[in-house]
């Protein structure tokens, strides 16, 4: 069996982890299609010129009856590179910094078992990894779009998700499953495209944003279109970035990403050094780590792309879109097994908002299954507490698939 | 009796409210008083030239014995005017807008009862209400401080606070009062000065900032620092000033008052008017609200004060000052009693950690009182909730003087 080196790189220096090929996919490739040559019509009327600009990447043998078809949707800064590693050394050596970001989770014998099924994962609509967004060039006018670039929605992206489907010869999924925005995807795909979902997994997501969410959505937003180099929105033009503005705003997010109990486990009140009585220096360190976040995500990702992806995030509404505001009206519309998902310490798309939703689809006699896992990891736990989580998805999807086939 | 009319402005316009002579303080006037005509001795071991302006304001009468004094210390944003009205736009008609922070709390037969108590509270050092802090001249160099202002501690405030005492020839104080980091203060000012205090009222406050504080606060500050108007801190030199900056910082502190719950009832997911499908609109009333919360703090409030005040907030570590590390140890130099309130739906300062602390005394036997309110609006509740929050304050500040001199 063949065995993989892969570099790791973290403050402390480099160290390598070693897998087999029943461990990890290995080296991937994200691959980009031409969609809608006539364009695509969004939902708030307006029409993206097309062809559109597809990045994804597969994992897995689709199998003769493809009826082993995950779709995985990613969330907020996410791309199409859901598992494996991106770039290789030499030989059977991977550089482990182009990991995917569900590497625990997709993979041989893994809770997304890539021996068994066929997985799918695409850059949504509006990101800035392959799939046309405001960093892409319109091709009715040669230019960069920029604020151009029309607001999109959920809707939107998970239609593109499904021309991608049609392109690839595939009608109906087994599982389409996503953790946070990537369930508000999950949830998406189950309501406009119901007969194309045998289940819909949703990890940490909500039907809706929350007044708190989008508070922190609009103030993220705001410290991007303050920075004085985000002119408005045509930074590229003037070789420029608003660095700081979207730092600001990534720092945010992640302090809602962590529950307040794992930020103290971290990094509690322990000092860089000691206190500076310095008014402009950092002395914590959970100061350092917020600003190291921060510096790393300007470095790979857009600003505009951040404030289009966080729009759509609070413009979803799906009790609003499908059910006149009530979410028991609105999955009336769903054919598909469900598996809700949610984290003891989220407290961005905390339990109770997973609740709300499985007990609508019990009122109707829906199918659902529902597990709360334990941990301190708030939000990220969908991507750093994969143990239970892996099996929950392995358990759900394979009598998915045994109810189907077997 | 005397009958007071108050107009007071809201969005929808303005409107009157009538308060008796038995209702409220009435007008109230800010003294200023120059103390350490030598200098401060600060804890960063730094010497903060003198003199220091102090502002203050007292309501209620000294008794004869001075033991009915109540010492208020008030939260970030705050100031020496906690009670009555600072404006007068006729005779007996007050401009309501100048209503006192605590207005509800501090009164004739309130919760803090001018009738029987003298209150006084000061604004505290660092701050831009009178009190000397960065936007101060500093009286060697003849020019602003600006960034040149050291760095301050929440023990350097009560120093300062101690010292205005002395000059009003007060020896021990009745009760020491606040709420956030005005409970910071009185913490501290029961260990500090453990023999001027008979009794600490500690609301919706902590021992120390939890990591998650610390973060939300270096984000604040990060957001005023990137503002290229902040210009290195010299701003008030250049006739500019970091409003960007620092509406993203108050929009931020705002969402960490407000629990998810009351935002959810005030705001929901209701739309000012629609979706605009605008890239930089605001499109939810929350957006609308936290907006003009920016905006009205940058007309009454200084960006490098914010600076000051939030680093002393996040260096205040009573355990380690005290205790080395050990709350129990800390709080054995108290001699006063103690009582805590918090409020349920407060995830800044969340009841945990009161609890923390009235264990700590439980625990070597120290006089302590605690009640947690029931409360949706989350930590403002100690500005907003006050009903039951003054009935408790109210009941103990009366037990503490009967003990003493009845």
């Amino acid at each position: 069996m063949k065995r993989y080196k892969i570099l790791k790189k973290s403050r402390e220096g480099v160290f390598t982890i070693e897998k087999s090929e029943d461990e990890t996919v290995g080296l991937t490739e994200t691959k980009v299609v031409k969609l809608f040559p006539e364009g695509l019509e969004l939902e708030s009327g307006e029409v993206l010129p097309g062809p559109i600009d597809v990045a994804y990447e597969t994992y897995g043998n689709l199998d003769s009856s493809k009826g082993n078809v995950i779709l995985v949707c990613h969330a907020l800064s996410g791309s199409a590179h859901a598992a494996g590693y991106m770039s290789k050394i030499d030989d059977n050596v991977f550089d482990g910094n182009t990991e995917g970001w569900w590497e625990d989770v997709i993979g041989p014998n893994k809770g997304i078992d890539t021996k068994k099924y066929f997985v799918i994962c695409s850059n949504f609509l509006g990101s800035c990894y392959g799939t046309t967004g405001p960093t892409s060039v319109n091709p009715k006018t040669g230019e960069v779009y920029n604020l151009s670039f029309p607001v999109i929605t959920i809707g939107d992206m998970v239609k593109v998700q499904r021309e991608l489907l049609r392109y690839l010869g595939i009608d109906k999924v087994l599982a389409v499953v996503g953790g946070s925005m990537g369930g508000m995807q999950a949830l998406e795909w189950s309501l406009m495209y119901p007969d194309m979902v045998n289940s819909a997994i949703v990890i940490a997501a909500t039907a809706n944003c929350s007044a708190q969410n989008i508070a922190f959505d609009t103030v993220g937003r705001n410290a991007i279109i303050s920075d004085p180099n985000w002119c408005g929105g045509d930074y590229l033009k003037k070789g420029v970035f608003p660095s700081k503005g979207l730092s600001i705003a990534r720092m945010i997010g992640h302090i809602t990403y962590l529950s307040s109990e794992s930020m103290d486990r971290k990094f509690g009140r322990k000092f860089i050094n000691r206190k500076t009585y310095d008014i402009d220096e950092f002395d914590f360190e959970v100061e350092s780590y917020l600003g190291y976040q921060g510096e790393k995500f300007v470095r790979r990702f857009d600003a505009n792309s951040y404030l289009y992806i966080t729009k759509a995030m609070d413009y979803f509404d799906l009790p609003q879109k499908y059910g006149n505001g009530s979410l028991k009206e609105a999955f009336k519309k769903a054919k598909c097994r469900y598996l809700f998902v949610s984290f003891s310490s989220d407290w961005l798309f905390p339990p109770s908002e997973s609740i709300e939703m499985v007990s609508a689809l019990v009122s109707i006699n829906k199918n659902v299954s529902y597990v709360n896992v334990e941990s301190i990891h708030g939000h990220d736990s969908f991507l750093v507490d994969t143990k239970i989580e892996s099996q929950v998805l392995k358990a759900f999807i394979d009598s998915v698939y045994s109810d189907l086939f077997v």
